[in-house]
């Protein structure tokens, strides 16, 4: 008997490690195609899935991101929010869309329906006994994947995907997510300062032990440490500036 | 035998009505632990999820959306990008992560963040036999939500979703998705307008016949009269100023 989608979403890790074993295009198709149902905003569909198998490519995109998994995996997906379709319609019919595709609200409605369509995908996978990574990485150089996948004007990469069977010593672990009380709030948003103050101080001593047991000692770190660490330094500064380059948030 | 998650994807359609059967305690937090374990961009896990029952609330966000069924449904869940606990971290710390989390790029993690946990417990949910629908139109008055709800800074409730036992009239009916040739790229995007433009139109042709055979001929639309019609206004024109007001995009 299969398990219930709750028990398969309790089981999920990222996977880095794959076996040489490629998807078929069948597996491909299925998953794409659990991708498409996904809600999608006002039947916007604003976006599309590239299926990369071109080694070329994938090494391109690897020189992008710094992830070797971004070469060695089962399959690779990249998902970008996608008005292109839209923008041809728009000239077809002499129309006045753009204000509407170029808007924030038009960046918001396509970095969802795109994320909506890409966790299809991966429940999908992870059901079939495939393990999946997000490649956030891939926004490090928009310009430059852009330019590898010949994305015209607004199309942008949201994030990458990299499928395939877990290799035998990449079980991955399943990283302890912020409790169930701090992530949920009972008809109203509670934002009390000092109870979420000792609600975090809680929650980095225990993700500290799940260090420390993990590593025999060797590694001791808070989620704030974490936290503070990566976003001291601003990531991906040039964000705003290409997603207006490719056409987004410009009004 | 519980069917596959292929299976279960195929078979979504958004529902509107439901039966007057409120979700218990334990499935509201079995929904929420789903939508928890979703991917979370490094770690960063920058959302929250209200959970609403009070039907005073429900009302006020119904007045928000216009669409009755934010007051008459088994749940209502309202899905927020949370950095509020960030900022929180980054006071505490004296830090200088603002620059971080009020770039276009944390608000993109953001909003990927709340859509991957949200399309966990839509799935999860129908898995369980409950029916969704996004509600994306919270966003007509992110003032008055952030109002209603309490919102801090760094706060943005990006969608609600309204689940629920689907009532006995309404099974919802499958939309029609673009054909997979259309949304999926072999590893490069294809951006050929004569090809994207026959593709519309075949597309625009089966929209058509669809609506006609539902409606014995009432209604005949196309999926690009759709869109235009949709898109020829700006809409929430003010989405750009209510972010900056959360404290998004700053810089």
């Amino acid at each position: 008997m299969k398990q219930s989608v709750y028990d398969l979403t309790q089981q999920h890790r990222s996977i880095r490690n794959f076996k040489d074993e490629p998807l078929s295009d069948e597996v491909v198709k299925q998953l794409v195609e659990a991708g498409q149902m996904a809600s999608t905003s006002s039947y916007i569909q604003a976006y599309s899935i590239i299926g990369v198998r071109d080694p070329e490519i994938k090494k391109a995109l690897k020189e992008v991101s710094g992830q070797q998994y971004v070469v060695d995996n089962g399959y690779l997906f990249v998902y970008v929010i996608d008005y292109y379709r839209h923008s041809l319609i728009n000239e077809k019919e002499n129309g006045n869309m753009n204000t509407s595709f170029e808007s924030a609200e038009g960046l918001l409605v396509g970095a969802i329906d795109v994320a909506l369509a890409a966790e299809n995908v991966a429940l999908t996978a992870e059901d079939m006994g495939y393990g999946v990574v997000f490649l956030g990485s891939l926004r490090n150089d928009v310009a430059k994947v852009s330019e590898i996948l010949d994305l015209p004007e607004h199309v942008f990469p949201l994030f990458g995907m990299a499928v395939g069977i877990p290799s035998d010593n990449d079980q991955g672990s399943p990283k302890q997510r912020l409790p169930f009380e701090h992530v949920f709030h009972e008809n109203k948003y509670n934002a009390d300062k000092v109870a979420q103050l000792e609600q975090i101080e809680r929650y980095d001593k225990d993700i500290q032990n799940y260090y420390e047991q993990r590593t025999n000692g060797q590694r001791s770190e808070t989620w704030s440490e974490q936290i503070v660490n990566m976003m001291s330094q601003k990531t991906r500064p040039d964000i705003l500036e290409r997603l207006n380059q490719k056409g987004f948030i410009k009004k």
